[in-house]
């Protein structure tokens, strides 16, 4: 099929609308194979999202919305009324995938919002169809635009490390901290990626060694107990990651692990960013209140389906851990870039908005 | 067969001589099967150290004296000269299985020295078994005086981190750096213990977590993302690793991601201790001269046989790295526990010796 390019190389399109389908990168056969999957029944992007062929917040979210697209076309209601009420019934089915998931309810919320002001069967089809292609563009575009203010960070030949996925695949394309070495090499710099493992899901090596390649960016894998020895012999100059939730203090919520790159980073005098929409910025609640939830043991006492570990021993297995802003050189957004102290510089991009 | 044992439970013993047979632990069957092999024919422990059924520098080097103990017992010479032959033979084969491995070859030649002062055949015989079992013997006792110098450093409640394998599986019996943690318990401390998983190879997961668990401890496995996770929030109060190489200023060479354990232990106030015999010093070589190993990237391209990331990517697999002595509390020996400054606290140790 054909592919969005960016820059010098084909880039990968997480999730499209195309011909009336929903289109989708099957993730759970990367990295050894790069299979797309062509949908036209919401109950199928459904299964897709529970069944983790498409993961990601932003990624979710915006398949959620093509879900409804699809609903609305499948629908043989004959007036307004049944139309919407077909479409509760497929927001249900849809959220019911994957409740937890923030981005999810609010990009079905804002799909039912729009299709409710359409006047007649006709108008709500062409509605739903166009915003939930508004928001794949949308998001591409927050990304771009993150990713051209990170890029003046980075400097020609800056070996940068990255960790978990805040890529094209987390995202519709582009990604959110891959995004930003995207730009870095459009400006004209020349960069290497170093991708770290990411245990216990692996995401690094899985899905970011596996996108950088794609695009032709020179990766290099490490496990996640070599960021140090990286660091200590000159192998990284420059850290950028995604984040989970932001607060207002500037303590970044992300992947497990980046607490320890981010102090290694700073240990070595490495500039430590981190690149996340505004939508991610929460400006409510307070660092010592973010909950991290803890994942099955058998993520860590195994590898897929291998037993690494013998049987009823304890796990500790956060989610997420929390990086100070201390550690943070500056917080990379679609609106600029905020610099310590965040509780000044954060406010400041929202009032930009 | 009987184990040994150590306080309350029965403890592993990975190498041991009994009625003229050399059994082991197979260490390619953790943590999913404890399995004892029995060999009478030094072929077959060459074999055992070339597949990693036994592996470990200890351990690896009292198999090898073991190994030309078993030589002896084959050898149908019937003068000294043709003995001290059959043992030169079994001598190359045993040491052609690992010859990068220091241990083996002092455990090889500590033998061949006593072999060639025994003046007849039976003499000769006697004499190696015996200095091989001496060895094995002394490997346990140096472990355990190591263990009571150490255990007066933790205190009960402790919960201690440990990185990699330092334990019983990596030496004849006891262990380094859960020798340590052993002794703690023994002298009446209740303590638990956190072992990282130790990507590539998952040593603290498939052995550390596997010896710990079956001598009774309460451990818990994290990822190595899930280091400075655990130390925030309070999980670990000390932490007890191993040691490949000990240089004069301090400088400790061990698995790689114990930088990484350190720096985060040094951050958050936990006091970091390593243990290892004096066998591990080298007095000899600068902290810059020593040159850390890589290893082939598809330790870390896959799990098993299990592949996780894309054909032909880069890999950064370095087998040790280096931490300062700034980030050491103590190093925890079988004369003593050497501090800062360790320019002069570990020549102390020897000048004791």
């Amino acid at each position: 099929m054909e592919e969005q390019t960016t820059g010098i190389h084909p880039s990968l399109r997480t999730v499209e609308w195309k011909d009336n389908k929903v289109i989708m990168i099957d993730q759970t056969k990367l990295p050894n194979e790069l299979v797309f999957v062509e949908y036209d029944d919401f109950n199928q992007v459904a299964n897709a999202i529970k069944t983790l062929i498409v993961r990601g917040a932003p990624a979710i979210g915006v398949s959620g919305a093509f879900g409804l697209a699809l609903a609305v076309l499948q629908s043989k209601a004959t007036t307004k009324d049944e139309l919407i009420s077909d479409l509760e019934e497929a927001r249900k089915i849809l959220f019911a995938t994957r409740p937890t998931a923030v981005n999810l309810g609010w990009g079905l919320e804002k799909i039912m919002n729009v299709a409710k002001t359409g006047d007649s069967i006709e108008q709500i089809k062409e509605l739903v169809i166009s915003e939930a292609k508004k928001m794949a563009d949308e998001d591409i575009e927050i990304n771009k635009a993150m990713g051209k203010n990170g890029s003046a960070l980075f400097d020609d030949n800056d070996t940068i490390m990255t960790h978990c996925n805040a890529g094209a695949l987390a995202t519709v394309a582009y990604g959110t901290a891959l995004g930003v070495i995207r730009a870095t090499r459009e400006s004209g710099k020349n960069v290497k990626v170093i991708a770290t493992e990411t245990r216990p899901i692996q995401q690094g090596s899985r899905l970011t060694a596996f996108e950088l390649k794609h695009d032709g960016f020179d990766v290099s894998l490490v496990p996640d107990t070599a960021v140090g020895y990286s660091m200590a012999n000159g192998l990284v100059n420059k850290v950028v990651v995604g984040a989970d939730r932001i607060v207002k203090s500037g303590h970044v919520f992300n992947k497990i692990g980046t607490y320890q790159v981010a102090t290694m980073a700073k240990q070595h005098g490495i500039p430590f960013y981190v690149a996340a929409p505004l939508s991610t910025i929460d400006l409510e609640t307070k660092a010592e209140d973010v909950i991290i939830e803890m994942r099955k043991g058998s993520e860590v006492t195994g590898i897929g389906e291998k037993k690494t570990a013998p049987d009823d021993i304890g796990v500790i297995n956060p989610a997420f851990d929390m990086t100070p802003p201390e550690l943070i050189a500056g917080i990379i957004t679609e609106k600029g870039v905020a610099t310590a102290p965040y509780e000044e510089s954060i406010p400041k991009l929202f009032a930009a908005n």
